[in-house]
């Protein structure tokens, strides 16, 4: 018999496929388990997939008495209460650095995206303004990548792609994090110094308690009126409301925003904005990743249930 | 008194305020010169300014009899004839250069936003379909960046600066040009064997009657239907109107495309698909590169009226 693994999060079934070939899925939906799953059928889970920003405390954990991994399709774990599940003796894995590559890129898409306004562009071909000679204050050139001052927020494999990426497009590029790497960019001992000293903000921090709103009012007024924020963290990485008022009183002149804080809702105040581009959260969206996502996933569970630890556990 | 130069095109007033600075100017607006100033006026010019896709022939040129400098703003010189000039001794300058970064740059914006759809991503998030997990094709999972093909179609300044930053995503560079040179990317005999090869075209050549509509029906059927054009050099460089038929019919996935065969005119079948990007030819439109493209301006114009040649003349 196949062993059982829950499903906890909402997940496009296109994505369970290989799964199911392998093991006995248990779908939620999403749901709340107990909802969808009998006492008695919970009971026996000892494995469980979610998406790493669904909220996973020590009280869902003890549903389910028997589990013994938690395992996380993507890099983030955020949602999991990694204290509580260390009390229980229940592993934690994910799939680092599996869409790396895949997030640097949708960075790059949305800062390009928004410092060049080709989302305006595209209306203003679209609309006809354009055989009209219509002014747009949209389409008035602004500072290209060249010389343009990057700042990336957070160093780990994300962060390094994004920064390789910019130094191509022969721009300077600056970094924060807590630890300081020989790496060819300058370092800045603060997020204040760097947003002083950029003009984007590039998140790729690992979201969690210590990084909760930390992009406030005052990081933003620092990037300046000619400044851009780009996000593909975690939504909670950037007080969302600073961000809609530092956007509409032009203090930043734009952002680009594939994380949200609370998915999959994006504020109206937000969504109204025409110098935002926006996304659903589809950074580690593309085949390749899905399929390197997928294979750890199949090397964690299938590692579990030979009674061995997660090959990629988080540390 | 100040030396008198006409301008030939229609420029946004702020794009030659340095040049009012030093020169007078005799502003044609874009209108036919004659409707605007005087033959006599006309018979003194000596030397004009204009946009290098603005058609320029021998019978322009002689309305001009004392004409002895035409230069052009930006890269390209397409619509001069290069031969009927120098019958005139006019020579013909332009900006080598000047925006070929700003360029490379609109040709990655494209193609990136054309490969992970961020128009339909921005719309499924503003118009509430997220939220309302409504299924869309377009958000669909792709292939990224990392091991995609992409042949660079021209290998001049601003197809190297393509190629240098598509290598920095992880993607396999290929590149057509008449000229092999000593690259680190594989080269391919004809545009048939690179778009055979490749799944993104990006089209960089230097635009003229030997380019005429080279990327026809039969190019974009062998990039295929996971296959994607973008077009920064001149529209006249793709068959338009093969272009739309393999957009309608998906013989390729999408297009990114900042020219078109009759500016600012884009055809309504081109803007009403979902699978392209547009922008209105703004791919040199950065602050820093209208000031490096002014330089030239400024120093070929001044040695013109030095009596010396142009030091950015067309070779």
């Amino acid at each position: 018999m196949a062993d059982k693994v829950l499903i906890y999060s909402r997940f496009p079934k296109t994505m369970m496929v290989r799964f199911a070939e392998r093991f006995e899925l248990l779908d939620t939906g999403g749901k709340p388990a107990r909802e969808v799953f009998s006492a008695d059928e919970l009971s026996g889970i000892r494995a469980l997939l979610t998406a790493g920003g669904t909220p996973l405390d020590a009280e869902a954990m003890d549903l389910f008495p028997k589990l013994g991994a938690i395992v996380c399709y993507g890099t983030g774990y955020d949602g999991i209460d990694l204290k509580a599940a260390a009390a229980r003796n229940i592993e934690v894995g994910h799939s680092p650095g599996a869409n790396a590559a895949s997030v640097a890129d949708i960075a790059m898409t949305l800062m390009l995206a928004t410092t060049r306004r080709i989302l305006a562009a595209d209306q203003y071909v679209r609309s006809g303004d354009w055989v009209a000679s219509m002014p747009s204050p949209m389409m008035r050139p602004k500072a290209g990548m060249p010389g343009r001052r990057i700042g990336v927020y957070g160093m780990g494999e994300i962060g390094r792609k994004i920064a390789a990426r910019c130094a191509a497009f022969e721009s300077e590029i600056g970094y924060f994090s807590r630890t300081k790497y020989d790496l060819p960019y300058q370092y800045f001992p603060t997020l204040e110094a760097l947003a002083d000293w950029c003009s984007v903000l590039m998140i790729a921090v690992r979201a969690g308690a210590d990084t909760q709103h930390v992009v406030n009012a005052d990081i933003l007024k620092r990037l300046g009126a000619d400044g851009y924020v780009v996000n593909i963290s975690r939504g909670s990485v950037i007080d969302e409301k600073a961000l809609v008022a530092a956007l509409t009183d032009k203090t930043i002149a734009g952002a680009g925003l594939d994380v949200f804080d609370n998915e999959p809702h994006a504020p109206d105040a937000l969504t109204a904005l025409a110098n935002v581009v926006l996304a659903p959260h589809i950074g580690g969206h593309t085949l390749e990743s899905h399929v390197a996502m997928q294979d750890c996933v199949l090397t964690n569970l299938g590692a579990f249930f030979e009674g061995k630890s997660l090959p990629h556990g988080v540390k």
